[in-house]
């Protein structure tokens, strides 16, 4: 069955988006420690860094990490997802995920600046929608078909989601630094748990797996 | 070898001590949703609450809460936790742990204002300092000889002996409930996961037991 999944790194302390970004950095130095074990998957080398000579972590972690990518039919995302917060003004972006993004399915941007769209390399096209969730799920879940839809973040996108309990999975991987300043994944999310089921398992690196699957 | 550990439960945001609780109420419904798994066990029924029908849990968490009271020689704990907030005044105060309370060892309560020592049923001894951290956990060493000393909190007072470095083991029961509001375990503990080593596993009921534990 075609399901709602979100697939997040958060730290031990919650925090989703370290606070150390800035627009010359838009990851960080703590960006790097949050999702190292994620980064260090065979999968990622493959699917992000476009490696092909099969180096990389095969264990727990990367059992997620394949599973992320697997039977998406269409992502969601934020503007900022796409680099649009510091683009807005630039008619030619095609956001910071190379000419090859690692989606390969449709990939709908919420935004409030509706822009054509952009179909790049892989079987990646990015619309462009100013339009209220539930609509965008609508969108997303026609173009995924049997398959799934991702909400691929940021953290707004995925508590607003949460928040009119459109998730019927979500995953986090929990990597165990306490980072402090940041953006937190629960912050207005007290309850989240209810309706759902939890399992979990840690993997070699120390990262914890926590998945939250909606009852039937 | 003889260690300084720590075993609490946090909700998966992070909340240590939830913040429903009132002084009519000391804990409150969080603290129950929070602890359930723990209140749950063979061994809490049988060691806090005194049963001895071999009812309660007895998987991954049973083995987490056995281990939490075993190999103790003693306890430190916060003023808060003997209930001495609420109860300043009052020179009879006995605590709320019962006439025979869980510890069965030496337990130092942090305090500004000394009280006489208080030999209870059981083993369990309060002895009320007003001291530094580090001279308590001195105090706590000698009377622990061989075995471990436990910090048994409050959070405020856990967060504390971390940030001086004082804690060779901290076990974290992580429930997968998401609260919002309350005191944070690791606000203001920014990398204390530096020096430690950690490893983890998920129970049956969901809770993650984490425990970090400081390098050779």
């Amino acid at each position: 069955m075609s399901v709602v999944r979100v697939d997040l790194n958060v730290s031990v302390d919650g925090v989703g988006i370290p606070g150390d970004w800035t627009p010359d950095d838009p990851f960080g130095k703590d960006w790097t420690t949050l999702t190292k074990a994620f980064a260090a998957t065979r999968t990622f080398r493959e699917r992000v860094l476009g490696e092909t000579e099969g180096r990389g972590t095969t264990g727990i972690d990367d059992k997620y990490a394949k599973a992320s990518f697997e039977g998406v039919g269409a992502e969601i995302m934020g503007a900022g997802m796409f680099g649009l917060h510091l683009h807005r003004d630039d008619p030619d972006w095609r956001g910071w995920w190379g000419a090859e993004p690692p989606f390969r399915c449709p990939v709908f941007v919420l935004t409030h600046e509706e822009r054509p769209d952009l179909e790049m390399e892989g079987g990646t096209t990015f619309h462009f929608l100013s339009a209220e969730p539930a609509e965008v799920l609508e969108r997303a879940r026609e173009a995924a078909g049997d398959e799934d839809v991702r909400i691929g973040g940021g953290l707004d996108v995925v508590r607003t989601f949460a928040k009119e309990r459109l998730i019927d999975r979500l995953h986090i991987a929990i990597a165990p630094y306490v980072l402090g300043d940041g953006e937190r994944l629960w912050d207005g999310l007290r309850g989240f748990e209810e309706g759902y089921t939890v399992s979990g398992e840690v993997a070699e690196s120390g990262t914890i797996h926590l998945t939250y699957s909606r009852r039937a």
